[in-house]
């Protein structure tokens, strides 16, 4: 899917903003950069040193006359736009844009285009009427010109997403180890009852729901089997110290009893 | 919402960045912004053009020597991390972090940290340690390094897109009480590792990531004040009964003079 997404910048004036714009389309797996009509060269130290390592990308870019000759192929066109227009276009947020491009990219030609304006004044309005939709990023109302880089950030993280909520992605392992079982769990609380006991922090007669909420805190913890297996030997560090010391020593003879 | 939300620096080298950050945050409507022993002067041509416009931000950023100063006072410290860690950590994408943070900025002293480290290492494992969850920008495996700017343009975007759904969402009444503050948290963390040198359960000369993976297993639960009270309690307990058997009593002097 993002090897047919192909992001167009025209008009550009900044070479470290097209370095700037390549480092975060490699960032985000994109890899087809078309750039129109630029107003400064492509490939100088400032795009090389933006570009971060990404500097294949101006490299392999295409620069095209005009918007035509750039998006030809593409059986879809969405450009960046900060304003609402005179003339009402079809305007959707770059969420929205995400949720259409596994559809919009799964037929064999299928080439999506997201066009970008000049730094200083955007796309035309005959730019932005040669696009299918308007992708509005959703900005402060009294702040609202992003960096071109930036956008072109938001846009591709859009992207990547998408694809990554496909089912064919590539999944996250999950990186949690084996969680305690519900028995360890008990067998930790009757553990903590004692040697709350013991320590004398903890008094049955009185309980003054003490243990109900060290269950709820530990419990909303969702332990893991090795956490769990600190927090017993916590407690009898803590036995066997207090043991030395000989405080609730009776109570310390029923623990020994039923461990 | 928004102004609940802290964006934190930690090591900045080029102040370039410090202003792309400054104007990433303004389009996104963030105002807080908070450096850890910047390396580099704060307010520079360079900044100040980069900020274009959100200067402002700069001129009010707060500077701190460390990590601790700048988030004391926070609820939630969520720290951004490129690469799975030795000791694997909740870790969220923007995304899910979005959806958390209406929640999370809900009650009236909450306050939410998003944690950016250097340009070069990104942030310490003691940093992260200090975080309840690391955030995980989805990017390209070959090519992971995002600009730092780019990287809080994301999930300063994210922070927005949550704001904004939120405004037509109905709420969930949180039903929790009020969280344990980072520095009530630290505190906590000290008295339990006094604690555990004194029953002789944890050697600071052999850590082995003891103290990392309670910290992992504690920040996990976001412990509530009285939680938090509950569990001192538990602490002062246990080196009560320490002292009176001798165990450890050399650490228990030294924990004495840093109470």
């Amino acid at each position: 899917m993002l090897e047919r997404i192909r992001i167009v910048l025209i008009g550009t004036s900044h070479p470290g903003n097209i370095g700037g714009v390549a480092r975060a389309m490699h960032n985000m797996g994109l890899a087809d950069l078309a750039l129109v009509a630029p107003r400064c060269d492509v490939i100088t130290q400032d795009s090389i040193s933006r570009a971060s390592g990404a500097d294949h990308l101006l490299h392999q870019a295409t620069v095209h006359a005009t918007l035509e000759e750039a998006v030809a192929d593409c059986t879809l066109a969405v450009g960046a736009s900060a304003r609402s227009r005179t003339l009402p276009w079809p305007m959707i947020s770059p969420r929205e844009l995400a949720e259409r491009l596994p559809g919009e990219c799964q037929p064999e030609n299928a080439r999506v285009a997201l066009v970008f304006g000049r730094e200083d004044s955007g796309l035309t309005n005959a730019e932005l009427q040669r696009c299918h939709a308007h992708v509005h990023i959703p900005t402060n109302a009294d702040f609202s010109s992003l960096n071109l880089a930036a956008a072109v950030q938001v846009v591709a993280y859009e992207c990547r997403m998408a694809w990554l909520s496909q089912a064919d992605a590539p999944q996250v392992a999950d990186d949690n180890d084996e969680r305690a079982t519900h028995e360890e769990l008990e067998r930790y609380f009757e553990h903590l009852e004692r040697t709350l006991i013991a320590i004398e922090f903890h008094d049955p007669a009185q309980p003054r729901q003490l243990m109900a909420r060290l269950r709820r805190l530990y419990l909303r913890a969702r332990p893991e089997k090795m956490e769990m297996n600190i927090l017993r030997g916590i407690l009898s560090a803590t036995e066997k110290s207090a043991k030395k010391s000989g405080t609730g020593s009776v109570n310390q003879e029923n623990a020994d009893k039923s461990a």
